[in-house]
């Protein structure tokens, strides 16, 4: 399996002001598309910070997406930050001028907004249908907007070209013990299907302890013999499974 | 300022199935009590991984806040693996151990229960006021749950120890004018005031583009003069200044 990194750029997250949507977006599909996200990191609008990571994590995954800080305003640095780790020049780019001046006309479009039909040198352009200014890639690296809609249409205008290994599927197996009273047999199980990921997830309601556990593979046959086993274990310690919508 | 790492650890997050919720609980409270958040990262339930990640921040950063993987379960290897990290013995904590015994009676507490009393051996125990299975505090690193009602009663109950530095305030300034058009001047303005960080967070609503200008800083007065500047330089551009609940 192919594997990712998704990279947020922006303070804003890391203050606390603003609740991410983007990377759990990305995972999701990502994950649909056969493509296994390793990790996701958050970091500062930062040069040195921006370069270290970008250089970090295209070296270690196949993938790497950013979000975040390619708009006009100052604290804007991922695009030039990108085009510092791969040592190329940050130079106006003829087709995204060409995006902008269609979207603005020549009257409206400022240096500030200028900045935006800049992208580091050799990068492919990523379409925006939303308001125009695009995103790019450089080798394996994705640059995407912070804003959710655009970040969306920009990954959904190439997420074709990630598709083509196994989708992980996914089934959750609710149950109704708290999960220190199955742990050990579930240990026993997971040992037993080491090609199907089996996570617990504990939850508190008003009628007591219990946990969602989580199978997931690419194999869905596998996942569906893992299930029933589960669900079997289950019953044998007094509880009732159910899908998570309470469904037996 | 102290500065902070927040370290996500599970599977659950990265494969999308998992909103988190405790890293902008984090960063909205460290900011509160004066601490930088520098970086956040979500990472696999991998011990190699953990420990890689474990020493790269505590040798980083002021304080490193795990969340994650403290439970019963065969997936829950953080607390080994932080004792690795640090090269101590993962260990029967005794105090752990009372309090799960007081929790659970000794009849219930199986073996996977005991593991929630095992410790990397020196550490300190954070205080568990709903389930009782404690957290932990090793050097500047503090180890967390991942259910976040239990985070926060962990978080909170040794918050106060990180008070001191001066809490960061923030004003948000509305404007109604793209930001494009106003990234120029605005440029020019963060210039006169270094000590302020001066984000800009773009939205479209019906009534067009418009984007939020937050001011940042340990220091009031600065951030409302920065404020005054900004909202003056919105009138002069043509727009309407306001507070972002649309108050003036």
């Amino acid at each position: 399996m192919k594997t990712a990194c998704i990279l947020l750029i922006g303070n804003e997250i890391l203050s606390g002001r603003t609740q991410d949507q983007n990377a759990p977006y990305l995972a999701a599909r990502l994950g649909e598309l056969g493509v296994k996200v390793m990790e996701m990191r958050v970091i500062r609008d930062d040069e040195a910070i921006i370069v270290e990571a970008v250089n970090s994590a295209r070296a270690t995954h196949d993938y790497v997406f950013t979000t975040g800080g390619i708009g006009p305003t100052h604290d804007d640095i991922t695009t030039p930050s990108i085009a510092k780790a791969f040592g190329v020049a940050y130079a106006l780019n003829p087709a995204a001028l060409k995006l902008l001046v269609d979207r603005y006309g020549e009257a409206k479009l400022n240096d500030a907004r200028r900045r935006m039909a800049h992208t580091p040198e050799g990068a492919t352009l990523i379409e925006n249908s939303i308001s125009a200014a695009p995103g790019f890639q450089m080798a394996n690296v994705y640059v995407m907007a912070g804003v959710p809609e655009i970040m969306r249409v920009m990954f959904e205008s190439i997420a074709e070209s990630f598709a083509g290994a196994a989708p992980v599927a996914s089934v959750t197996v609710r149950c109704d013990l708290p999960e220190g009273a199955i742990a050990a047999e579930l240990g026993t199980l997971q040992g037993r299907f080491l090609d199907v990921e089996i996570g617990s997830y504990p939850f508190y309601s008003e009628t007591g302890a219990g946990c969602d556990l989580v199978l997931r593979s690419t194999d869905p046959n596998r996942i569906a013999q893992a299930a029933d086993q589960v669900r079997d274990l289950v019953r044998d310690l007094g509880g009732n499974p159910s899908s998570k919508n309470g469904a037996p």
